[in-house]
This record gives C-alpha cells, structure tokens and sequence, in this order.
C-alpha cells in the first residue's frame, strides 16, 4: 500500500500512467520511473489475470501504487484484483448509482458491501495481515469509477454521492464519443460536461481524475482541482519511441547505394 | 524473410533496433515502426525460447527481419532459433577463428555445416517449403559473429574470412570495457580496434554492423561503411518514455498543497 | 484484415475451420493450410485471452481471417477480443434479437453501439490506423450469431433483421441437442429448422453458416445457400490422426514375440 | 512408469510418435490414442522446460511411456528432464563411445554416473518414493542415443557396448544427409549403414529403433529386428489433416459464384 | 472421475484441500497426498483456466477427485471448467433458488439444462467417450453450492430441493461475516444457521459439506452427518511450513556474532 | 539487494530456505517468512528462466535476498539470472579450482571475469543505477560454489582460494553419494570430508554454507562456524503439509460407513 488514497484526501496532484502491455516488466520499469500511481488495465490492455498477479508483485517495491481497470462493475472481477492486491480498482463506463454501488459493494466486506472474505490471498500478505487489510479498507482501498457516458451525466450528483466512489474519473474517449464530437476536448459540450462532473465531485466531496494525451495539459487540469492525472502508457512509450527513432535513422540512410563493399 | 541478406549485399545500410523485453507485443509493435530488422536478444534479454516464438510469429508480417542473439556459438542453440524461423542469428562474444566456424557450422547442414535436419519446424512454413528453405539458407540465413573480446582482434582476418560468417558486429560496450575504457567509444583504443575490424571485413568482403546508442552517429558508422546499424531497445523506449514523462508531470505538480478538496 | 466480409457479401463461400487446442503453432499451421477463415473458439476451446493475442499475431500473415467466438454476448468480452485484433466475432446460444442487438453493440463504438474507444490495441495497428479502423468496422468485422436453441426459432426474422447482425451460424450439435435429436441432422426436425433459418436470414438479406461433421456435406450446405462452412479443427487433426496411426502400426505387430534379441 | 524397458527387453516391438507442439494437451490426446510411447523433442521441437513439465503430467495416466529427446549429451539436460519425471532419454548425434558414455553417466547417480541427487522431485513422486526410483533406475529407464552422424558408423561396437546405452536410435534423416543422400533411405549406403547398426546392436545385445516416415514401413524394420519405431507427430497430424481438408473442401467450392445471395 | 458422487450417496465422509497457488505441481503433490478430493478455488485463488487445465491433467492419475470453485453461478463458467474435465463445481454464494437452479442448468445438457454439447473437449476424452460421458452427467458430476450469505438461510429448503443441487457447502468465514460475527463459529447465531442448513439439506435427501481451519473439527462435523469436508490447502501448507521453520532457525541464532571468521 | 555478503562477512548466520516449486507466489510467501536468504533452484528445481523473473520480482520488496543455482558453472547462465537481479549465485558440483575460476569469471566484468556488459537489465534497475551496480560488483554479489563431488576433496584449498568464490557450501547428499555413504551424514567418511571443507575455507577467509534436513542440525552446524544454513522448501511445505494432514483427517474416519444420509 503506497498510500494515495490518503495523499488524495490530504489534496495532492498525483501523476499515474497506464499499463496496457500485460508485462511485469515494463510494469516494473515505469513503477520505477517518477509516477505516484499505474493503471493496469484489464478492459482494452492485453494483460490478464496470470500477468496481473505478476505485475502487482513487481510493483510492490517501486513507488507507484497500483490501481486496477477491471472490465465491468462485476463484483467477481473486483474482488478478485483487490485479492491480489491492487490498492485501488477502476470501473469503466459507470452509467447509474445502481451500477456505482454494485462496484462499491463488489470492494467492501460485509456489512457495506458483498465481497467474499479469503485470508490466504496476496493481500493480506498471505494472511500475515489479515486484521489490517480487513479493517483498512475504508481508508486504503481506491474506488475509481469512470465518467463517459451519457446516461452517467444525467445521475452525476446521486453517483458522486455513492458510498466507496472515491473518484470520478473521466474517459475523454469515450466521453467525447459518446457526445458526438470525438476526441474535440475543447469542445463545448465535452467542456460543459467536464464542469459538470467536477462540480458534482465537489458537491459530494469526492476526488476527481482523468487521462490526458498532452502533458502539457497537466497543468490545464491540475488548476481545475483534478488531483488523479494519468498520462501516457507503456505501449505508447514503445510506439512512439520506436517510430520516431526507425524515421530518424531512416532519413540519414544515404540514397544513392555504394557501389562496392 | 524479408531479404536482409540480400540486402546488405547490395549494399544497403539497414536500420536496426533491440527487443530486450521478451515481449511478443512489443516486438510486433517495433516490427511495425519501420526498422529494416530486429535483434531478438536472448543473451542480456529478459525473454526464452518460448517468447521467442511469439515474437517470431508476431513479426512475420512486419517488415523488420528477425535476428536471434543466441548466448554462446553453441550449435544447439543456433539451430533452435533457426528452426523457429530466424533470419539470421548473432553469436556473442566470438573469440577465434575455430569458435566462428563452429557458430557457422551450426547454422548449415552436413556437408558444410552440421545442423540437424528437422522438416516440421515453422521455419520450413512446417514442411510445406522444406526444400526451397533447405537449398536457400546460404542465400538467406544471416550469419553474424560480435567482436567484442582482446581475443577476436588478434584473430581478425581468419575470424572474417571464415565461411558462413558474414557480418562482423561490433559490441560497443563490451569491446571497450575489454579495452579498458568502458564506453569510452571517442577513444583512441577504440577507434583502433574499430579501424581494425573494418578493415579485416574489408578484406574477407564481409559487411559490418554496430549498436550505437547516440541515433545521430548512424551518419557517422554509416559512412565508415557500416550497413547494420542498431539503435534503441523495446525496454529502452519505455524507460526513457517513463522517465522523462514522470519527471516532466511532477515538476508540473503545485508545491502548495491546496487546503481543502 | 482479409476482407471476408466482402467476400460474403460478392457471394463467395468461404471453408473455414475451429481451432480449439489453444495453440499459436497449431493455429499458424491451420492458418497456412488452405482455408478462408478459423474459428478460434473461447467457448468450448482449451485457450484463453493471452494464448488468443499469440494465435491472432500468427495468423496475420497467413490467409485466413479469424473469427473469435466468445462465450456470451457480453459487451466486454465482445470488444476484448476484437481490440486484440479479430475480423470476427461469433457469440453462442443467441435466444432473442434483444440478445442479438446486444452482441452487435458490443461490436460498434458510439453512435451505433457502446464499444469503449481504445486507440493503442492490436486492432488498429498499436495506433497506427485507428481512424481506418473506427470507421471501416461497419465495412469489414463480421458479426455472427449462432442459432441453436428452441427460442431463436421462435424469434428467427427479428433476430436476422437486428442490425449489424451479418451471419446466422448454424450449430448442429446443440440445435438437434435443442430439439430432441441429437446427433441426427437428417431427421425432418433438423431440417425445418434449417430451412427456417437460411429463409429467415434470405428476408434480411443476411449470410449463414455450419459447422459441418463430414466434408461431403460441404456441397449439400453450399448448395443451400450457406457461404461461411466450417469443418474439422486442429484438435480433431490430432485425435483422428494419431488414433488412425497407432491402430494402423500396432495392427502390424508381430502376435508372437521373438524369443530373444 | 510403464514398463517400455521391461517390454523391449521382453522382445516386443513398441510404437511410438513424435510430440513437436509444445503443447500438454496434444501430448494427452496423443498419449490416450494407443501409442505405447511417445518422443517429447526438445532438440526440434517447439517446446521447451515449462511445457514439459505439463506434457508428463498429462501423459501419466495415458498409456504412453515418455521418453524425451534432449539436444545434447550434457548431463545438466538429462538430468533435468529425468527429474520431471521422463521414462527413458534420448540424446542425439551421438558421434563417439565417450559421448555416449557421458549421456550414460547424466542418468545414472554414483558410482555408475555423475547424476546429482534430488529427492523432491517429480520422478520420486516429490520423495514418496526415492528409493524405489534411486534403486530402479537401471532397470526402468531407457537410455537412448541417436546414431544419425558418419562418425558413429565408425564406431558402432564401442557405441553400442557403452553401459547405459539401452537403444541405438536411427535418425534416417540426418543420417542419409551426412551420407550426402538426404532422404533416400533405399540407397545402397543407407541400407549399408543401416545393417551395420543392426549388427552393432545385436552384438552388443542392445536394441534399436528408428522414426519411420511410410507407417507400412513398420513391417519392414519390425522384422529387421527393431524394436522401437515412432511415425508421425502431433504437429504432422494437424499440417496433413489440415491440409488435406482445405484442399478438399475448397475443390468443392462452386467456381461461378452465385449472382445474388 | 473418482466417483466422489457415488460415494457421498453411499455415505462416505471425504475429506478435502483447497487449491489456491494456481500451481499444477502443488496440485499433484496435494493429490497424491491422500486427500479424497481437492478444490481447485477460481473464486479467491491465484490460479485462471490455462493452469486449471494443467492443474487437471496432473490431478488425473491421482487419487484426488477435482471440484472446481468457479467465482459466480454463470452458465458459461460452469461449463467452461466441466469441459476441461473437472468431477464436480462449486458455486460460491447462492442467495437463492433461482440461482441454484441457473447454476444446476450450467451443468446439464437439454432438456435438463443449457449447457452446450461440445464432443472434442478433455472432459469426455477428446471425443473417445462422449456418449459415456453425456449420459453419466447425473451420476459423475458434482453440484455443489455454497451458503454463505443470509439470503440463503431464507430460503433453504427451495435451494436443497433445487435438481442437480447435491451438496449444501457451508462457507464459515463469509457466514460468519455476514451474520455479523466473523470467525465466531462457535457463535450460537451461527450454530443456529448451521443446524438450519443441515435441516434443509437431510429433508431434501442432499448431502452438505464445509471448510473447516482446526483438523479436529474433522470428528465435530463428520458427526453431524457432514460428508465433505475440507481443510488446509496448498498455499497455507507454504505459508504455516515456512513461518514456522524460520521462526525455529532464527532462535537458534547466536546472539552475539562471532569476532571472526 | 539485501547486504547478505556483507553480513557474512560480519560473521553472522544467515538462514535460508530452497525454492523448488518455480512459483512466484511461494516465493512471495516464503520471502515474507522470515528466512534471510531463498535459494532458487534451476538445477533441481521445476522453474525455468521466464518464472525465474517473476520470482525474483515477488521477492524484491521481502527480506529474504535471492541466491539463483545455475545447473552448471557456464558464464552464460550465470550472467543471465544476475542480470536478472539475483544477488548470489550458486554453481553445483564444482570439482576443481579451474572450474571454481570459471564460474567466478562469469559473475565479474572485465577484467576479473568475462561476464558480458547490459546496461538496460533488471539488475542496475533498468539502467538507472549501472554505475552503483558495476562497481558493486564485488562487494554485493555472491559468489557460491558447491562441494560435493570426491574430486573437488582433492583440490579443496585451490578451490577456496579461488578469486570470486565467496562460499564453500556443502551439498550433503551428493556427498554423501558421492562417498559411498548415501544420506549417512554422522558416518565418519562424511564428517571427515566436511572437517576438511571448513579447514580450507577458514584457511582462506571464506564462508561455508549447508542444507541441512532437520531443523535440529541448525545448532550443530552455526556452532562448526558454517553461515549459510538452509533447510526445508516450497515444495517440502506443500508436501509434508499434505500428507501429514491428509493422514490426520483420514484417521478420523468413521470406519463403519453410515447407512443412509
Ligand atoms: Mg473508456
Ligand atoms: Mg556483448
Ligand atoms: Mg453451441
Ligand atoms: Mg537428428
Ligand atoms: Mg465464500
Ligand atoms: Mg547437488
């Protein structure tokens, strides 16, 4: 436990990054590289459950806590990474309190919520810890769920006042989608929304956080009140590094080819 | 195939990068992004054989040849990666002329070289081209040999005339920590041996290859008359990717923390 | 992309095959054997998700499209399977045309559907061709539903009729399963539904498709209009080929062991 | 452990096949089909350490005995793969006596071997019964090495006396290769080589085995005397099934294809 | 099969571990330990269906039956771990009836459920004994369901009297966390709920089982007529073996360190 | 890095612990245990390289600093796992100085050894601390040969004198094997040749080291002055666990089988 649920109350900014390639390694070498937290992420990363567990153990000494994006709000989903030992879980595409909840529930034990109890998993240090985890969780375990639908608009303030929504988190993607004017952030209508979500966190006291594209933006976000900025993922890291540099060697290739060797 | 052999023949200088992170995703990541080859590392990466033949299989449709850097000159080794579609193969650390000739032998089969026959391997599209494969390795199948030992540079003109090796490849680091002045590449002991092992390949009319880890001396080992020309690694994109991001959003990060939410 | 849904669409029918033993070397080998299409089956098959990114990176190069079938009609599933990079996506037991819509959602981004946006996945090259993708998914990734429980029968013209349903699957096993006879797919039974569903999916102007158990009934089906005709699948080839093989040799066997060696 | 030495002793002839796939499940599916052995490659095949381990465990209760064919004579890979739990050994392009002689010690403990001792393992049931395996090891597992090099023909008697050697395996490929006749196993040199094998063997009162491609071959080398012959893969199954199917459906495909669906 | 079914009908008490590494090795060691069945936990444990698969086929020439504890009541899930041949499956948390009734459906072909006929599945030999197979469903697989929530105390007798619902399993942490007393056993809440379950389960003719921490609890159980019962499990083996073994080494330290070597 | 060479040299005892089950998990959990030092197995033990990663990334944040046996003194295996970040290695069955120097030479850079140079490894942190990693070299790796062959009883003060070999550990039952005496450690044979290995180490300022198989012996040992005690492993817990507890519930079944349910 890196503690970012607390940093986030205590009103810090704090920089995340993906993980989309399913490798404990590159989970390692960015969870080693500067950012306060990483999102695994199980709904469009390659990654699964087997790589899961490897790549949590490889984050375990490096400075990143670990939030996971499982694919639903399925309660079976959530408790199986939190199990593991992710230290936050992020529901994609949260349309309704309802479905707040149900994500809710899926990360707290009885009485608040409905997630079956097991010691032995590597959460709770394999049962070295069980008391701890099992009656931290409140104050330890994240509970992200994802703003980027429309019918999420309608039910801002009943979601954001959701017991175990800790942060609203908002999809660009799939909010400017949804919205008809994809991947216009500056559009009006992503701007309104944007207001709109921020106000409501405000309103019930929550956190808010979102993915940008340009770091330069940071900032941008940061003013607004945004303390969870993600920015960047492994797989962007290795695209991007690999096509700027195979174009910058192949420029210099000379054209015409030496006659002889 | 993708004809690198050819190539060089021809003169082409070709643009190369490493994939360190024993990743299949990478790999086809970096296949995509316009270098003429990669060079699967299997010395100092973090993959094995079982990657290994993912990564093949996940750059066949790119247009980067695959390279294996196998661990030693070890013919079972070398006929391993072959047999799962290698293009060429790079041997570390070659000493002598007789350890080249070994490495070489294990690329071809009896009578110049002693590789096992295996008809039902990936590398023969699993037998559907067996003989086109069988009778097109010595046009085909790179052969290349690092000289990065004091060993190798007494040796140089039998190590290059040896048949079967066809690239002579220069191992920056290692070389120079074996001359005493680790990374030191601007240094006279190294542009020594340098000079040498162009020349030697010069003679035997071999080609020539180097990883260089600043992109701008691609102009400069280019014009030496240097075709294989790597730079940058799978694992390398990432960290620096990483790093420089991390450090560019924290720094971005307001000082003050604010009071409250 | 191989275009089959163009090909469908010009009429052509397309022989295609399962791929069950969850296997990147079995699939590639299967890939470059012949047929138009495979089937790589989540349902029943022995894979999952990180042996399904190996078996669609093998298949690329080969000339068969892969269709994926997935378990349910989830949403989640549906669009995991086609960011790794599926032209197809076949989703089993298909009960109701609200349950048909459902899977076709899960196919298409906003407006059409609610498939999350995701630009650095398999599907558009890591990011390379993602508007190409966004907007040629209506053009080129098939959906197919199967039909092989009593209530599709009931719902058959709503079910064709559901839009970005492409293909009506026939499943023979489970369909006579369905109905009381299993197994027997010349009783009239079987065959009224059969003809049923091609009249209903001919309405809608929609492809179908079988899975077939014997090979000379690939003419029988074609000529009944059916273009997407599966048979066989690597699992098969290896229990039908060894089970053949071993009765064969040890038929041969010498009754009377020799006395002495 | 079934028995396959005893049996071979007893005079039987045993079929086998060969497993290049890698795979557990084709290892169990060619393991239930009536072979009474199979050859887990590790010099050809794709396989490696991690799959095997999987491979046995699935083999066990089939009624195929294990035997695996590692990529050299060195002692650290027998051992390795006898600990997992494999039946017999066989190590190819045995060229001298004393290299059949060290593949002999890499199975056997001391004094007769340099085998080192590991009670925890697999092969002694994870130590339930270490001294039923120490103690039976020279009568339970097979020693094979593969005679496949011009080499070994010149040293057939020393070959086949070495202790610990218990079959000398005919590897027709790369033998006819190395006598610069690839494939023609009816050649005069062939057969020459062939019978001076046999007659090796059966001075030395050990027995043989061959891979044969033509499973009516069986008949001939049973009653040449050999006792151990393997035909056909897991991996051979599926290409020929494969192809054989795609061949014969696309052939059935109406050529003008139809006007309208 | 091991025929657990059978012998829970013929009175049998049998005792149990749970499989939570995702280890086929463990899985081998357990099952050859003496346990009359093993619980191959996909609910809490750190294992997914490609180990499931391994942990299977290692499990089979054991004399340990496997059930598998899938993580919800869904069809697809259920049928998924049947086809890869376990003897039984568990569904954790049944609140109701109708829930046991869907989770019963996933077992069973139509007419009595809905799970779909796949002939070339592990379960049924890869095709060898399907027809053994599909008609022995009743008699060999195992149903079991969990209570573990207060829903299901409401609603006892509709859950025992469920078809295709063969064993009642007490789950004691989560029973005890929802009743509002964890780990409290001994609690006469829940005794009470305990009695009521096993009321529920004598007057539908079912058999019941549970987990329990003490191994003496074994006696206390058995004489309630429970028939599965099972404690331990791979991962507690590790973690209570090794923290008690250094835990031993350590205090037998010196405490004061020697001056030299 | 945990500073066990150092601690060594600060004469302390260190306790440890084998890891033979290639689990990542059990090698979280035993390195949370409490034992100063794990032992991965390659030589015995059931991991391979790709598991080797994962296990030594579960270990990274635990107390227990990890020592890799290689299967042999090849550099090439022994730089690969310390690229891969072990903190020791150990080289079994060394039996003369020359093959001591070996395998030290693999462990250094140039000059000392031959080890080849990686800057972008797991060991320097990717790159981040290649300079504190190369020039600690010396002072943080460790370097452990074993005694347990009669050859290396010959050459015991060459070998302990050996540059680089940091430890003589004792490998009881192959040498015991070895001597004739197999698991007879009080035998006057085994107690004679394990004087004559402490002598040579103090002789040469080095560390001694042994598994020990009861935990008793812990004392015995510490007080000949022997540092390095290791007992028990993964895979021991798993089985010792099993069987003593699947004997105990057995023994508590009611012998006369209930009548009826
Ligand atoms: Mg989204
Ligand atoms: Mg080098
Ligand atoms: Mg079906
Ligand atoms: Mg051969
Ligand atoms: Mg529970
Ligand atoms: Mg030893």
């Amino acid at each position: 436990m890196k503690g970012i649920k607390k940093r986030l109350q205590e009103g810090e900014t704090l920089s995340g990054c993906w993980l989309n390639l399913g490798s404990s390694l590159t989970a390692e070498i960015v969870g080693m590289s500067g950012f306060d937290w990483v999102l695994i992420d199980l709904e469009h990363g390659a990654g699964e459950q087997q790589i899961l567990l490897h790549q949590l153990q490889a984050l375990e000494h490096t400075g990143a806590a670990a939030i996971v994006r499982v694919e639903s709000f399925q309660k079976e989903r959530i408790h199986r990474v939190l199990d593991l030992g992710a230290e936050g879980v992020m529901c994609p595409r949260i349309k309704t309190a309802k479905e707040a909840e149900e994500a809710s529930k899926g990360v707290h034990y009885p009485p608040q919520g409905i997630r079956g109890v097991a010691k032995m998993v590597r959460a709770t240090g394999f049962g070295l810890n069980f008391d701890a985890y099992s009656t931290g969780i409140r104050e330890n375990i994240l509970g992200v769920i994802q703003i980027e639908t429309r019918e999420a608009l309608d039910e801002l303030d009943e979601i954001a006042a959701t017991d175990g929504v800790d942060v609203l988190f908002i999809g660009p993607a799939d909010l400017s989608m949804a919205l008809g004017i994809y991947g216009q952030l500056d559009h009006p209508l992503f701007q309104e929304a944007l207001g709109k979500i921020l106000d409501a966190a405000r309103r019930a006291g929550k956190a808010t956080g979102i993915l940008i594209f340009n770091p330069e933006d940071f900032r941008v976000y940061q003013d607004m009140g945004i303390q969870l900025i993600a920015c960047g993922s492994d797989a962007t890291f290795v695209a991007q590094g690999a096509r700027d540099l195979a174009k910058n060697l192949n420029c210099m290739k000379k054209t015409s080819l030496p006659k002889s060797r």
